[in-house]
């Protein structure tokens, strides 16, 4: 799919020229990043998906000091994302902020995120719920989302370091583009699938323990460096490749 | 090993007595579910372990809201931690704090933390550094700690959710216990031991980004909790064990 076609198709969609773009510029990042999960294939998926208003607006709902609340009132959640974002480039904490983003979904890759704010010079992490796909390896229901943990870490000079995990040995992103089978959901880690679970687990309860309104969220936490620890580790590193490198 | 011998040879390395039972029933607690790697074992560790000092005190450097760092001061981590746990529940967050601990190790099994937050009423998550055991799975040096993710989720009525993994197949702690070979000590995951991997190098920069003294250290979260999810969750999952069950 090419740049003029994807444009059309969202503002098909009802999305305006701006957020059109937002949306094109996460879809394509992940199809150069080789995540085509998270790509093209999104865009006939949002073109079948209910429950978002293209024209919504995401609310700033509380503020206090090192915390700020979001609703995304029928917004997607890439774009939600991409405001919250926005937001704590414009304001960055004095230290640092949990922002809590209630009725977030989907978000996509999550590593689109964390590397804009690290690109701006901010520490990152953040987590985002999906609906229910993983159950506990040994067997019984299906209790966590995929849940990826996202990290991202600003580097003097050189490119950040940008950790992009979902707890899944499989994305629902490979399902939707026909990369995997749904039945190859599970958590991923084989003999430890556990760890991967309790992972999961952890970081749904963490969104469905801050929001208010029950739904999907996200969760993202921003702080300012203290220190610059990337280029070291790159130098101890020798040559291999980190996370989130191209 | 008795709490009697545990007690007397705790207080033979210099720990004041509160600080002895605290440690102690760290190690206990570790024991008793399950986790010999971070229980008695740790005792003659200790004793043979450098550069930490019995009787120093942690300071709480600099705290604005939502915001707190502390510096270990020579204090060994799993006091650092239990006074830090102290004073969230003393002084809980309006809505969230993050906390930096400087120069806090060894940190023990973080569960043990987490747990102690989610039985008084916060939700928590918990990371630390360790040295550099994990490399990544293509090979090369060692470049993250095996840095566990620990969170704990309160619960009304019913116990707490506390998620506690660490990065690594196995944990230091079951190769100082004699249960694991170092060698064993690689990222968790077999062909996604990448994810496991990308996962501890983020821990460790989001650490290492956030310290002013450079050094293994340990990053908290902790928030009031906005809904209670745990029950539903447990109903949902209809007697599958959840992480942290005994």
């Amino acid at each position: 799919m090419d740049a003029d076609e994807g444009l059309r198709r969202l503002r098909a969609l009802g999305f305006g020229e701006a957020d059109a773009d937002e949306l094109w510029a996460h879809f394509d990042g992940a199809e150069r990043r080789g995540k085509q999960g998270h790509g093209y294939a999104r865009i006939p998926w949002l073109e079948g998906l209910e429950g978002y208003e293209p024209a919504a607006q995401p609310t700033l709902l509380e503020e206090v000091n090192g915390f700020q609340r979001w609703h995304g009132g029928g917004a997607i959640g890439y774009l939600v994302l991409g405001r919250v974002v926005r937001t704590q480039l414009e304001r960055p904490p004095a230290r640092a902020r949990l922002v809590v983003c209630e009725r977030t979904f989907p978000t996509g890759m999550l590593g689109h995120h964390v590397r804009r704010l690290a690109d701006g010079g901010l520490v990152a992490l953040l987590t985002a719920t999906s609906p229910r796909r993983l159950g506990h390896p040994d067997g019984g229901p299906k209790l966590a989302g995929t849940n990826p943990l996202a990290i991202g870490i600003p580097s003097s000079g050189r490119d950040p370091v940008v950790v992009d995990a979902s707890m899944g040995a499989v994305t629902w992103g490979d399902v939707v583009a026909g990369l995997a089978e749904a039945d190859d959901l599970v958590p991923f880690g084989g003999e430890h699938a556990h760890k991967a679970f309790a992972v999961a687990l952890g970081l749904q309860l963490l969104v469905d323990s801050l929001v208010r309104d029950e739904g999907h969220g996200a969760v993202l936490l921003v702080a300012r460096p203290e220190a610059d620890p990337v280029p070291a580790l790159r130098d101890l590193a020798a040559g291999v490749r980190l996370p989130g490198d191209s």
